[in-house]
Order: structure tokens, then sequence, then C-alpha cells
């Protein structure tokens, strides 16, 4: 089974999914610390932002391409989420539009899902945030959608800059969104957890005072490279 | 009485508001779901914001043609408004200086007013939020406004890509705002309603696990429209 | 001592700081107040926000001039700061990179610094948040920085369109961000207590329905500039 | 007939254009002049932009409401264009797909058509301008658009910020666009027509070395305003 | 050989180009038509324009993956140039800093190659105009960068919204920039040639005055959908 | 003599002008030589383009201060310009209105002026693009500004993110536009030179197939660096 790029009109019914305990890992590291873990790659554009504030998820993705002002395909995906899933939607074309809300929303629910990533518009954002279901997209708006073009489910897709295969790890948090190859979950797992195990030694040097031009032995560098301290 | 859109240096004092009775209906609807009722028309674009979280207003339109820089206007206006009434505000250049604080709030309630819609910025967002006084802008900021420019009040306006005219109804939550012309007003507020009713036997159905695939009949069109599903 | 403005690779270590007394009755005041006592200018543009609702920050500018992607000279900036200090940092092209987190922030804190402005990205905004660090920039991203290109410390930056000399007061709010210049820090102080003095009683007067045309007298100035009243 | 703003499904075959003679009239003078001309009002946001350098129409508006990513109704505004109308389009969305291309062009000039204004995308712009078939868009894409959804022709819309009638002159140069209302067409072309007879006077002076602050009158109500000038 | 999504410090000296044939072919096709041809798929963004009217390009792509301010890898992709390659580059952040002049299309020509597609910035276009050395990208900027930081060669890239694989063919003319994929050169052509030879036709129907709803049949359908012809 | 930044109301006569020998030095080179000849500083923000291809100027600041929606001060500067002299101005908020056209174009000329830089927008660039009236902007926009609240002439400005002094060097081409501090300008045309005469020899190397790689010794520290070439 092959899925080519964009192409349209299409539904891959079989995905690999990343591991089931190596994804659970992953949801309890921050998007930053991921992001560092993979070697600072994988991360979607910056203007993805929560719903609500502390809006987190982690998940296995089930990717969406969309056409403008069309939400046809959300509907398709539903049937293709399982537990622990979750859906990741980009659109041929920037859409600001609200192609998701309290509704859809019920129904991801109700098959599992865990939230949404989506590169356009949302909407019922007071129900979605009564219902504490996590969604991090690009704008929010009431403009509706109609449903009359076809995209696909679970091929490749560019979300917000971000190659995202079906089945990868998508991790969201406050600090944005990341995508972590299937293949890499429990490798990645273990470099955030190693990065996590460091940073709580600095944390406490620095509380007590202690600089990070020392700590990290940046005074030598910084002179190599021509710093000039003036009185 | 004629007013020209965007003609400068006038003040209608009589405009025609919408029913208060639909308006009062009108306010227990969401913005997509009269956004909806209404043939999808009628919406702001969707960079207009409210400056706090829950933010909601819905009353009948003063508006307001401002010019950059200058916010003379808002003081013409706040004379025009009466109880039950929303301002709303464009200006005939983009520009996103602060507007409107806590002192012009002040006024704006002790005339009635439910709120504010401008397509510009605000300030004092911290007093606004205290008094729990609903904005919807397009930008914060502290910058202050001059009085020197004439503008107009209670003309046509197109505010952030929407014509509103004296009187129509303005409905703004987390999702955006939406004009309901003053004429509509009971059409539409029968239209949410009957549109409302509907959605809660979906949202059971969906939350019971049944797709919208199936409850929109949807698997035929797709397989007409030639969506293909690969194992 | 002469700084070059955007001069790199350079540490000014003895700058002249605002008067302590005057900073700190310059806390007491709100951003669009002081941008008012100063005669409308000395704001940042409206895109630099609080990273969570409610920050706010006023202390003495140690500048910091950064390459993008590249976060060095926040380490070296560090070293600089001294109780009552906030780092206020700019980069030489347009970038959103997470430049600042929750262990650069427990360094600063350390120091004494009451926060961060920076025309650029932060991360660890739940951290962040829970430290009650206030900081205010243009972007939160989890992307991390390297540390191999020289910048500055303390020399005259421009940012986000403002003018910021090292040792500048900087007071940050929900409205926004102004730069009261060291030397006017006691003036300024005083014209903002005078300004905010006669807002109470402006206040009450429109609470009680009172116009702002009649506060202001401006129904002469209108007339004379051709507002017409149409019935 | 009453069209209304923005309703959905209709096409006004009947629409009164503005007066051939004042058209052709109005033709003369640049978008500044009639802009000024008309209070300044009237003009479409300054991101419509001509696709070659030189671009000049001017004609009657056939209005054109799309969807996102939809150009159906621009065939069907094809048949309602006649001998000097300009085709103007708004879409229901902020949407920058190419609506519009060579072929498009071919059938709208051979209509008689003088040109497009299109708050959206177009593409074949090489060809479009080997044509000479004056275009002024938000955009340039080569994304193409489907034919699936209803619009609207020759209902009022919003184009960039401005309202436009059907009938309403529409004149573009380099500058960009501005509406004029159909019923004031000649008393529009009047009062250009004046304005331009006044600044080839004043462009004479100028030229001399004569400084508009003498020509205008200007240092009295400078000084009054309190300008200072420092040695 | 299998090369990681934005995997940085590598250079993938071998790759597989498309078809030298097809990819000739390719070059007679607007981008336009050759995405309509794919079916729709496979545009970078409309925000990249071409650095000079008329500019256009065909080729095999070597890409780049660049840091934010740092073009070492151009210097690096230089020499993994070759005839009739086209190098296409992204940034791991959004960066409009001027990575590209003279220098390098200097090298770059002598290489073979056939231009440059970039989501970054490029200087000297007044040289690269005299040259004629096809250059697309998201902005032009005087602002150097550095040689510090490693990115990647011939890796698959994220290049303005598009994936980009190393020997795929890369298409830009005025219109925009599209991505044929190596395997599908071949089949692409064939199907942009069948478009073309439509077109003509139809061009000539349309010029004679036949419209596009008489020659698309599309009476039936919109009288289904529902549209409404007033007089 | 002191000019406060920002100061309203205010009008320097005189200013210290660049060397008139070094800004003819500095008028033969590029934007891009002069901002690299600088230590990368100096550069105003990529978003300032010529309103015409080819446009090239060379000359000491007189700064101008503009409000929004006003263009007072462009007369008051008028006077204030010398042969040799160009126009740079700012305005206290963001703004594209058209705050210059021909007629102050043809006033500039008759002072002497080479041109204008402006954060904020222009209109007649057909009248200015047939007088060959240099003008670098934001924007293009047809609407007009009036003559109301004062701004100032002569003090130091922030431009497009660069700080100016009244009497610096301004230059201005197709790849942007860069500030020479007055002290400097003779120093940075030494240093623009010798980078020019560098540039000679490198371009013909690279003409006959030398690489980047080697001519600047970059293989080893690459290695060093890490980069791995895969076969």
């Amino acid at each position: 089974m092959t899925a080519l790029h964009n192409q349209l009109g299409v539904v891959h019914r079989n995905i690999v999914r990343a591991d089931a305990k190596a994804t659970e890992r992953l949801s309890h590291f921050g998007v930053a610390t991921i992001h560092e873990a993979m070697g600072r790659v994988g991360l979607l554009k910056p203007y993805m932002r929560p719903i609500y504030t502390g809006a987190h998820l982690c998940g296995t993705a089930v990717t969406v391409l969309l056409q403008p002002g069309d939400n046809w395909m959300m509907h398709v995906a539903a049937e293709q989420l399982q537990p622990g899933d979750v859906a990741i939607a980009a659109c041929t074309a920037e859409n600001e539009d609200g192609f998701f809300g309290d509704l859809l929303a019920t129904s991801f629910r109700a098959r599992g899902a865990r939230g949404l990533v989506i590169d356009a518009g949302v909407r019922d954002v007071k129900d979605l945030t009564s219902m504490q279901f996590p969604v991090f997209s690009r704008a929010i708006s009431a403009k509706g959608t109609i449903k009359a073009t076809l995209g696909s489910v679970n091929i490749p897709i560019v979300c917000a800059g971000a190659i995202v295969n079906p089945g990868d790890v998508v991790v969201a948090d406050d600090d944005g969104v990341v995508i972590v190859p299937a293949a890499l979950a429990a490798q990645v797992a273990d470099a955030a957890q190693a990065r996590e195990d460091k940073e709580a030694e600095k944390r406490e040097k620095l509380a007590a005072g202690v600089l990070g031009l020392d700590m990290y032995n940046m005074r030598e560098p910084l002179a190599k490279a021509g710093l000039k301290y003036i009185d």
C-alpha cells in the first residue's frame, strides 16, 4: 500500500499506528522538549494555537485533506478514527472557515479521538471548551462549510509546514504542535526523558544563581567569537 | 431619509431599530447558528476577536465611521445610543490605534449600550474586563487618538467586510460577529430556533456512536463523487 | 562611553539606570496612561502581547540584540541583570523562534529581573505562567535556538518600532508596552499622576450620564467642522 | 426589484447602469482624483493591485459573489456582461485561488467587458498581459477552482472593503480601485474636472519653487497648532 | 538509501532525477496547466513570486534545507548541482534574509543550474535580472547571512507548503511554482499536452461569443442547484 | 541642540549633514554591499519596496514624523530640504494612506531633493514614474490625507525598524534601504569599495567553475561541524 502525497479522492483504511506504549510515554513531555529530542525538527508553524488555555493532546494521526470551504472529509475521517487517535487536517488552499464544531467533536469523541489539529478554522469554541475537547487551529470562525468536493483521508499531508504521515504521533500543548514519525516514537521518548532528567538539575543551579555562562562554559567561546566587554 | 454609504460629516438621529422582541430572541443563539440560519451570510471577518474570553453581546446597531487615529465620532455616537443598542465602528483606513477605553465604556453603559464592535483597536482592556463590558475588536493598543476630523454616525458602513445598516441586529460571541438586517430579525430567530431544535437530536445520535456518514446519508453521494477506499 | 546603535559583539557593563523611586512610581500606572503622559510617544507596536492574561511588569531596561535563531546573548545578558531590571530583546531579522523558556526565566529571576519583553518568540509558556514570570512577545513557539553568533547587550536597540536605551524604564500590561527614557522617569510619573487624578472625576460624571460632548465642550467645534444632524 | 446584499443563488438580469457619457468622462481621471472628488470615500483596500504595470479600466459594474475555490458564477456573469461593463467579484471567504484566466478573459472580452476587479486570485497572467486585459486582484495563483456551488450575480457586494452596487462605475489604475455610485457619476466627473483644472496651476507654482506652506497658507495654522522651529 | 524528511547535517550525493526528456517536455507548459494535469495538486503557496517579470524555469530538484540567517548549505548545494537542475530551498523557520545573490548565481550557473526557488529572501536582484537568472522567492532583502550552522542537501523538504523530493521536476512561471514527482513526469506531460490541445478549440469558441454556460452545458446543473434569474 | 526621539511639534532647522563627497561615493554602491560594509546593520525592513523597477537614490536624510492619515508635515519638510537631501518619513501608527503624490514630488524636486523613503503609502505612481522621482514605500494607495495634526521634522525617527538621524545617508535600490550614520559615511564608503574590489575576482573564479566550498575553504569546518555525505 503506497499513499501518494495530496492525492484526491482516496481513503486509506489500514494505517500503521505508532506503538501505543511509546505514544503514551510521549504524552508526558512538552512539545518543546520533544522537538529538541528529535534534533529540532517536526514542528508545525507557530500560528497554530490552542482554542483554550491549557489544551493538550497526544495521539496517533488520522490525516485529512480538505478542500476550501468544504468539510465533507471530516465525516469520512470520523469513521477511520480509533481510540487514541488525533485527527490532523490540512486544506488544499489557505482557508479560515469553521470546518469543525461541537457536533463533529461529539462524534470524534464517541470514536475515541483525543482531539483535532487543523490548519484552518473551527467554531463552537465555547462548547468545545466546555467539552474540554482539545483543538489546535489557525483561526476561529463561525463561517460554515459545505459538503460537495472530495479530499482524502490517511494520505501524507503537509500541515502548517510539517509533513504528517498517517499513524505518526501528534503532540500539542501551549507551545505548539510537533509530529513524531511513527517509527521513531520510542527512540524520541527516550531522548526526551534523557533531556528532561538533565533539566531538573540545571534548573536548580540556575535558581541558586549560577549563570548559564558558567554552567555551559560559554565564556571562552564568546571571547573567541570576539565579544568585547566595555566598562 | 436616505443615508449614503460612507458619507462624511453627518449624524442620523432617527433610525429604524430591529424589533426588540426579535432582538431579544436572537440573543439566545450562537453566532454560528444565526449565520447558518441566514443562509451563510452576514459574518464579519474572523480577525474580529473578543477582548476577554466569554464576551457576548446582542443589540441594535448604532454605526460609527471613524477617521484613522481620531475618535471624535465616538463621543458623537454616545448621544445616539439608546438602551439595547450596540455601537459598531469602522474606520476609513486600516488603523489599530486604541479608539476606546474605560471612560467611553462608562459613558456608553450609562446610555444603556450593550457593548462595542470595532474594526480597529481598543485599550484599558483590564478595566473593560472588570466592567464586563463586551468589546470585539481587531486589535488591542494603548495608543491614544485625537479629536480633529469628522466621520459620521448612523450611516451604512462596511465593518470588517460586512455591510451594517443602523438598526440592524449585531450578535457577537467567541465564534465571531454576525449582522442580521433589521427587517429579517424575527424570521432569522425562527430559523435559528428550528436549527437548534434539530441539533440536540443529532448530538445525541453522534454521542451514541452513529456516524455522520450514516446520519446524513453521505455514503452514496461520496461513492458517486468517486471516493475510493483502499485497504 | 558611547554605545552605537545595533553594533554587534559588545556588552556594556555600566549603564545609567532610571531613578529607582521614579521607576517604582511608574509601576502604578497603566501603559495607556503613561503613553498619554509622555505626549503620545514611546509605544511598542501592538503585536507585542502578554503570554498570560494579567501579566504586568515595570523595571529598568537591559537591552539585548539577538541574531535570528540564536539565543546566545540571552545568557550574556543574564549576568548584566540587576534586581529591578527588565530584559528587553530585539532581533536583527524578523524571527519567531522560541528564544526563551523556563530555564532562562529561572536564571533571570535569580538575578532579580522582573520580566522580559522580546520582539520574537518564547516557549514553555505553561511553566512561565506557573512561575508568574511576565513575558511580552510577538509569538509563542516551541522552536529552539542555537548559540553560535554574537549580538550585543546594553546598546540602543529598536524593539517593535520603539527606540530603547539601556536603563530606560519599561512598563508593560494588557494594553501593550511603553518605554520611558531614564531622564524623564520622574517627570512622566508626575504627569501620569496628574492625568489619573482627573480621570476619576470624569468617570464619575460619565457614569452619571453626562455626555463627553458636553463635558469636553465638543458641540461647538463639531458644528464649526461642519457636522450635520439629520432627523 | 430589490437585491439583497450577499443573497446566494440569484442573478439579476436588469440592472441600472451609470450613464454612458458620464462613465466615459470618468475614464479620463486618475483614481486618486476621483476619490478626492467624491469626498474621500469609495476606495477598495490597497492590497488590490494591477497584474501588470499600466493596467487601467473604467466601466459599469456587473457584480459577482463567489464561493471559496469555486468559479462557477464567473460563467454565469459572462452572460450578463454588456459592452462597457467591468466584472467585479468578491468571495464569501478570504481565498486566493486562481478564479480567472485567459479563457474567461477571452469570453469576457467577446462580450465587450473592459476588465476585471476581483478580491481573490487570478492566473495566466502572462496571457492576460499579452491580451492587455486589465485585471486588479489581491493575488496571483495557478490554483484552479471547481464549479459546484452557487453564488450570485448583480447583487450588492462588499469588495475589498467597499460596497459595490450593480451598475456603479468602477475605475482602476496603478493607484488602486474606486467605486462611483451610478447616480453620482456625472456629478463626480464634474468635481474631478474641477479638481484637475486646479492641479495644473499648483504644479507649475510648486515646480517654480513656491512652497506648499505659502501656496496653501499653512504657516499661520501651523503656528497656531503649536509648531516650534528650533535653530 | 533512505532520506529522512528534515534530517539535519546530511548531503545525499546520489539522487534519482526525473527523466530528462519528460522534464524537457514539461518546460513547454504553464504552471497552471501542469497543476490541472496533476489533478490540482503540487503547487507552492502563492506568496512565492518571480523576482522579475517573465522569469521561467523548469528542471530537476536539488533540495536545500537552510537555517534562519545562514546560507552555508547553498555552497554545499552548489557542488551537487548538475546541468538541468534547479535548486529549491526551504528554511527551518520563517526568515526573509537575503540568502542568495549574484555570486552564488554565477556559481550555480557555472554548474549548469537553471534557477532557484527559495522560501526565504534573495538580494542583488538587479544583477540577477541582468543575468536573466530566474529566481522565485518569498521576499527580496539586502540582509546578509552567516555560514555557521548545518542544514542538509537532497533530503525531502517542505517548501512553501509543498513536499519536494530530490529529483522531482520543478516548474515555475508568472503564475507560481509546481512540483511534479519524478516518477510521474512523463505522464503529467501527456496530460498537460492533452489539456492544452483542448484549450485552443475552447478559446476560439469563446472568442466567437459562445458562452461557457453553453459550451460546458452548465445551464441544467445551475438550475438544478437552484439558481434563480430575476428580471 | 538636542533632538528628542519622537517629540511632536518641532522642526529642527540646523542639522549636520553627512559629508557631500562621502555621500557621493556611497551612491555608487548597492545597498547589500553597504549593509555588509557596515557590519550587517542599518537596513530597513524588507517590506519597503521601490514604486518602479530600477528606482535608486542616495542622499542626506531630512526626517519626517507623520500622524496617521495626515500629511501636513510633508509640506513643512519641503522647506527644510536642500539639494542632495532625501526625505525619509515614519508615522506614529501603522498607516498605508497615500501621503505623497506628484504635486509634492514636484515641490521636493524643485528643492533639490533626490527622492523619498516612507513607511506608509504613496499615490500618483504613474506620474512619479514618468518623473523618475524615486520613492520607496510600504504601500501604494489612492487614499488622500488631511492636514490637521502636528508631527515633527528633523528629529531622530524609527523608520521601518531602523533608527534614522537627520543628516544620515540614505541609500536605496532594488534590494532595499540602508541608513549610514553621518559620521561613518567616508569609512563605510571605504569598506564598501574594499568589498567590491574583492567581489570581481570571486565572481570570475566562480564563473570558471571553482566552488565556494574550495574558494572559501569550507570543507574542513563543514566536516568539523559534522556534515555527512551519503552515497
